[in-house]
C-alpha cells in the first residue's frame, strides 16, 4: 500500500482559480489525491491561514505551499510604492 | 481640479481578499478613488485579465498592478517541483 500525495487547491470560485484547478487536475497522477477547497468556507479559510495562504489560487502538496504560492501577498509597502495614500 | 488616483481592488469574497480591502481603504487618501471589484463578475474578470491579474486579492493603481501583485501566479514548473504529477 502506498500513501497518496495530498494536493489541496485553495480556490474562491473566480476564473483565475478555475484555470489553476484545471492545471492541477491535468498534471495530477494517480498517486495524487486532489481536493479543491473553497476559501469562502470558514474551515477552509482557517486551514489556508495555517498554511500561510495569502492569495488564491494557491496549491499545497502534503501540507506545504508550492513555491509559487508561498510568501506572496499584498503588502502595505508595495501599495504605497504604487501610489496609494499619496496626494 | 485634480484628477483622482484610481484604485482597483480585485477580490473574490474570501477572507484573504477582505483583509486587503480593509488595508487599501485604511491607506487610501482623499485623492484615491477606491473600487472593490468582484472577480466572479465577467466584466471584472476580463478587466483583471487585461491587467495581468493571476491571483486575488490584487490591487491596480491607475491601471498598473502594484508590485506585490504583478507576475505572480501558479505555474506548472513550481507545481511539479512541489511533487505534483510524480508517483
Amino acid at each position: 500500500m502506498t500513501t497518496k500525495r495530498k494536493v489541496e487547491v485553495f480556490s474562491a470560485g473566480c476564473p483565475a482559480c478555475a484555470e489553476v484547478e484545471s492545471l492541477v487536475k491535468n498534471l495530477a497522477c494517480p498517486s495524487c489525491d486532489v481536493a479543491v477547497l473553497d476559501m469562502r468556507e470558514l474551515a477552509v479559510a482557517q486551514r489556508a491561514k495555517a498554511l500561510g495562504v495569502r492569495s488564491v489560487p494557491a496549491v499545497a502538496i502534503d501540507g506545504q505551499l508550492a513555491g509559487c504560492c508561498a510568501g506572496r501577498g499584498v503588502d502595505e509597502d508595495s501599495l504605497r510604492a504604487a501610489g496609494l495614500g499619496q496626494a
